[in-house]
């Protein structure tokens, strides 16, 4: 059996997580399960994406990811179960089955094809999401599950990818952590020739640990997701910049 | 093995809810868990049976339940495990242990009859009642961890019931969610015939969607956990009422 | 396989934990996991030591368990393994490692040994300690981790002992928890003579229940984890005494 990993804007101060655990071993009795977190703010799927971004290389092979930020629960938005190497990912058709990149199979899941009662209008996560999920970690093929769709005409992540123009790399800040640093879109690997990073007319220096930084310099170094990110050793990149999510960052060799 | 779905009110800042999952684990190697919630207000049997009765139809048929919230710990308060249908729970007697209701079976847990150590006066979750939890998820007679009691002479659930009257159903708002919809305690599809809410002076329509709703409306509709709440399309009905948890709410047809 | 038991500074808005979960899953399939908490403040290696120190008496006789407090991540603390009775704890070399006692035996952590790619400088848990747990839940030979270490060589826990002067038993508060109990040192089974603590020019007496105190009574008892502290029935010692985390108790007889 696959392990299915859990990723939702649920919270723990309600029962929601719990019954899609429950659901999970319901329909799929003694599955590993996994929580990646569910205490991201309702309805953000750029966040939930980031984070998936984050965890995806470090997942077991064949797992099964249950990614439910789903604002537009009730609609008419799509829910979908992709392929994406070895793992599946079911998730709402609303950027976030995209986040991690293109899928060799997309279904968009029907409830009456997998012989479910109509889910309710609030609560797909437990009603489709996870039953989906539960099957697919049980050996299920996809579509078993619903229609074949061109994975294409997925809605795109809204997460931004980097550009390269004249004058160098145009990133963007993904994510502000807890300490204050701003983690750009910008992948250290695939960009090894970056050195510095301009921002609202200040350079950062790359360097490879905080302790190379001078007091309250604010430098740019490889996160721990290989992520560049703009850092301050012992402080706050976001306070001492005022930057945010969203924000501009310009890498140069 | 029985699964066994935990409920507390230990918060995550602890190691109190770790040590639960730990005993059950010590005393039942290789169980299933599933965490319900622990995030609850210290004491809030009201809140615990609630989340509780929204989780049940949804957890697994053989489950475990592990329900402590145990505000009279160290008193003379009794300690429960009971069978409702195929399922079993174990909580304290405050309320807890009926927010489900009728058990076919109920029992005094016994810490003698059971062979345990005396518990501590302030963790009996620890030492008690994870315990008795491992024991029936293994295995165990009820009467195998303490004396066989009659089941209504538990005391009963705080959550009141609706009343019907000339006037129509007399309903109770259970919960706030965090959107600040108004949960109440009158199940949809045990009133099909009502169309109406009333409160503090004003009526709210029946819908089956948030989109029926107008701008800043107050509607009726069924939740995702088979309620009536009061509701505002991208809104907060707790804000624009004032209403809060226990207060009433009149349904008519 | 042994169970692993996870305890963190990461929080719960990050995918942080979860991947730590994924390691484990991936790197030992079907392995135990269990949650003792990961709520605690960043890089405070005290308070993960006393919250291990609770829990350590109720965890399966044969668990590994994972800490991961680690503000020095990067720099050249050493990371441990360590065999305390059956059980094992890997851990940074910060205190944290030496929180439960005298290790038989301790290795230092060697990535190469391991046969792992280079660790990333900020996320040690996931590259480093997370698959070394692993592989002790599989069977592994501490040794196989890395080089053996005099135990004695590692850096002391920062909680504090207790010690026996002329004048009684000079204890410090280690904790203070969410009800206001001041949770000291001094366990009650080691020290079964003490019945009064003295703090700021005050005296409190032992009880054995909440319910001996008189109202707004500062009163000593044992808690649940078998230290002796300050508490007030259904009150704040904390707030009533000005005592705060590390301030002196005397006990005497």
């Amino acid at each position: 059996m696959r392990p299915v990993a859990l990723l939702t804007d649920f919270g723990l101060s309600d029962h929601y997580v719990g019954v899609l655990h429950a659901v999970l071993e319901r329909e799929a009795p003694g599955v590993v399960r996994l929580d990646l977190g569910h205490a991201f703010d309702p309805g953000d799927v750029w966040a939930a994406s980031f984070q998936l971004r984050c965890a995806w290389p470090h997942l077991p092979g064949d797992c099964v990811v249950l990614a439910v930020v789903d604002p537009g629960v009730g609609t008419f938005r799509r829910a979908a179960a992709l392929a994406i190497g070895d793992r599946l990912v079911v998730a709402p058709d609303n950027g976030l089955a995209t986040a991690i990149g293109p899928a060799a199979e997309v279904v968009t899941l029907d409830w009456r094809r997998m012989g479910l009662e109509e889910p309710s209008a609030t609560f797909n996560g437990r009603d489709l999401f996870a039953p989906a999920a539960a099957r697919l970690a049980a050996g299920a093929d996809l579509l078993s599950l619903g229609e074949d769709l061109v994975s294409n005409s997925l809605l795109p992540c809204p997460l931004p990818a980097p550009v390269r123009t004249g004058s160098g790399i145009e990133g963007t800040i993904l994510h502000v952590d807890r300490f204050g640093n701003l983690v750009t879109n910008v992948r250290a690997e695939d960009h090894a020739d970056v050195t510095t990073a301009a921002f609202v007319g200040r350079i950062a220096r790359l360097v490879r640990t905080y302790a190379e930084a001078r007091p309250d310099e604010v430098v740019l170094l490889e996160g721990s997701a290989g992520y560049l990110e703009l850092a301050i050793n012992c402080g706050s990149a976001a306070d001492a910049t005022s930057l945010e999510r969203g924000d501009p960052v310009l890498f140069n060799k």
